[in-house]
């Protein structure tokens, strides 16, 4: 059987998996330093559940049957199952079957898989990794959870090294109560049309929405609305500018001030408030936000979400939250992809331990086991082969550290051991009981490559 | 929709998934001290690949596809896909693939989830987690690799708050030389009676031998080898005095004398030689692993494994390999399902920082902010209630500590903070830049059930 990579299920070799395990160990501890628990939700929903927010969602789905039943032409007993294409779907669906056992305002973090049948192009996979926190309150969710989200995503990005990742933020009612303020009614089909800015530009899009009905004024003050953005609470003096009361205004200024003045105080320069902000039309009712790698703009948006007056309700309660997603797969798949980030071995091991002889073999994994009863990953080389044959194994995978056992004489005729820090040749005596590697070579290390 | 649980697609409330994180962590951890690398494979494999071995997998594939091209009833034009059931396959796959870009030996472990389409029962599940480690070569595999293996393993159990987890280790020669040694041409047929012996045990055992050929005296004798099972090396003699001469069998002795002894010096008390064990004799062609945890030994085997001489091969070139799979999600069913473990908390804070009331939120904020660059997890008050409400919050997520920003007054009117050990009562001052929990608070706890 030839043997082909499959289109949009990527797959890493061990040095890109050590990238993707730093990547998810990092966003992993920021998620629990800031109180989310992680929970995993299983693989498949049924599909009229997955179907449920109408619309095209089925052109993704990906069907799950058992192969003897289809083979058997048996309808399957178990409901109709699909792979789950996000997070939230799922989510929301285990907060109203556990909503009993779980403390609300409950604070989750889910780092899965998901699967979408889509076709396959640049970023754009068949089986991801996503990385989602929410808070979720029953009946109520309060504005302050709305500012904490971005604090939680700036102090990833801040700790990745994948360069500068800028927030923006916006909260739908700002645009909604300005165009209420100047007389458009169909607030939904204006952002439409004006989340294509980035895509058609300034005079394409005010010739859409005078098409729309819009009036050259009511298009030129929408434009202006969204071509304001501010690192700083500017922006709301640059509203009041243009001349538009409305109290839906009002309210979305208050949030988003609140919002950005979260950031300015804790995470400063991450944030900016940026009006063109759109997202999810059918769903945001608040803040919502999007990120952008500076220097890599044209990819979209990495890390987006936003607040949700109903992720989930069972008819009698209602469960407001507010969410972001964290694009794991797609991240890497640029980072990786144009060898931006490069790991500084292929191995969790940080010490090779030679064998002198097959017949000594025993005392190399003797000194193994005191390696890592102190917490030193390492490995005992397979072959007795030429110590510079071993040297080359251990080059090969970028293992620093080469243990060779005995290789001290000493006056008494008792011999010692040495390692060899095979980058610089340095040759010292050594004793597993004791001995301990620089910090940064314990673990692999994942840097930005040198261009 | 109503919401029901899908049968065989267990999830965890977040204390239990706090337990299976722990465990997951701990695994990984003893897997990286031991050299092995990371990879993932997608989810999905070609049917065909899939169905590979032959015999009545078939029955347990869950079939991929398109819902949309399902619908329209075209086929689908990708490969006929299915999801993986184990990690064994995908492996094999994944090494001829990418053969040239890896280096040999090649150690890696994969900790994934897999999906079979088996009617489920207690401890057997439709979607779970597996944990492997696997050693594969070129063409030839030292066999020392084979007394590796339980050493990675029993350093996982000692490691796990498990009890007392014994490795049952054989060498397939063995039953097969002693077999030729005593007339018996049909080794499989043979070894497949014996396997029998936990179930039927042995007078049944031996009727079905008799039935199958074997002299009474064959019988008795492939019984007396079954039952031989000692923690030391005292199993060569034992062997020995049953009388049977064959090279098959001295090859076994010895390889199983080399995996036992290197247990002894590494890992005392972990392994057993137990000569009854047999495992998927289709494949394994050397040491074979099962393991029993000692009080559930009913539950059968949650770790196995073995050496097998041709992992994958592409025609020109074979791969051997040894490995041991761990039943991550069998071993949490039973533990968890009978309340065996429990967390400490539901949540990986470790303090709530209370909020005096919403203008000083951004107070609380900060302290939370300067607690987190120092690695401790807090989760900031939801609402500025009475303390006591704020104190039942913490508790009823087991956060051991509440921080009361502005509680401790001092001479000249500058005011402190103070932290309350919710569990005793204590309430000590404390400032945000150095006050650190103790080392067990800080992340939850997963002990031992008071039984």
């Amino acid at each position: 059987m030839k043997i082909t990579p499959i289109s949009g299920f990527p797959e890493h070799l061990p040095a890109e998996r050590i990238i993707e395990q730093q990547f998810l160990d990092v966003i992993r501890e920021t998620f629990e330093l800031h109180g989310f628990a992680s929970i995993e939700t299983r693989a498949v929903e049924p599909v009229e559940r997955l179907l449920g927010k109408g619309g095209d969602a089925d052109k993704e789905i990906y069907a799950v049957t058992r192969l003897a039943e289809a083979s058997e032409g048996r309808a399957d007993s178990d409901a109709e199952l699909g792979l789950h294409f996000d997070l939230t779907v799922p989510f929301a669906r285990y907060v109203l079957e556990n909503a009993g056992h779980l403390s609300f305002p409950f604070r989750r973090y889910q780092i899965q898989k998901v699967w979408r049948g889509e076709r396959p192009q640049e970023g754009r996979y068949r089986e991801f990794t996503q990385a989602d926190i929410d808070v979720v309150d029953v009946g109520e969710l309060a504005p302050h959870f709305e500012a904490e989200m971005p604090l939680v995503i700036a102090e990833v990005f801040r700790k990745l090294p994948v360069g500068r990742m800028v927030i923006q933020v916006s909260n739908r009612q700002i645009p909604e109560g300005f165009y209420l303020g100047i007389g458009v009614e169909d607030v939904v089909g204006t952002l439409r049309i004006v989340d294509k800015l980035d895509k058609l530009g300034r005079a394409k899009v005010r010739e859409l929405l005078v098409e729309a009905g819009r009036t050259p004024e009511q298009a030129d003050q929408c434009l202006a609305l969204a071509a304001i953005r501010t690192e700083d609470l500017s922006f709301v003096d640059q509203v009041r500018a243009l001349g538009v009361e409305h109290p839906t205004l009002d309210a979305g200024l208050d949030a988003l001030a609140a919002v950005i003045r979260t950031g300015l105080d804790n995470a400063p320069g991450a944030l900016v408030a940026d009006l063109k902000i759109a997202r999810g039309l059918d769903y945001y009712t608040g803040t919502v936000y999007e990120t952008q790698l500076v220097g890599y703009e044209s990819w979209g948006s990495f890390c987006s979400g936003g607040r949700y007056d109903s992720l989930a309700s069972d008819g009698r309660t209602t469960y407001p939250g507010v969410g972001i997603s964290i694009g794991v797969s797609r991240l890497l798949g640029l980072l990786i992809g144009k060898g931006l980030l490069v790991a500084s071995r292929s191995t969790p091991a940080c010490v090779l331990v030679a064998v002198n002889d097959e017949e000594s073999r025993a005392v190399s994994t003797g000194v193994a086991t005191e390696l890592r009863a102190r917490g030193i990953p390492c490995e005992v080389a397979p072959k007795p082969a030429k110590f510079g044959k071993q040297i080359r194994y251990a080059e090969r995978r970028g293992i620093p550290y080469v243990w060779f056992p005995g290789a001290a004489g000493d006056g008494d005729g008792e011999r010692g051991d040495q390692v060899k820090d095979i980058r610089s040749g340095d040759q010292v005596d050594a004793d597993a009981t004791s001995w301990e590697p620089p910090t940064q070579d314990l673990r692999p290390q994942v840097v930005r490559a040198q261009s």
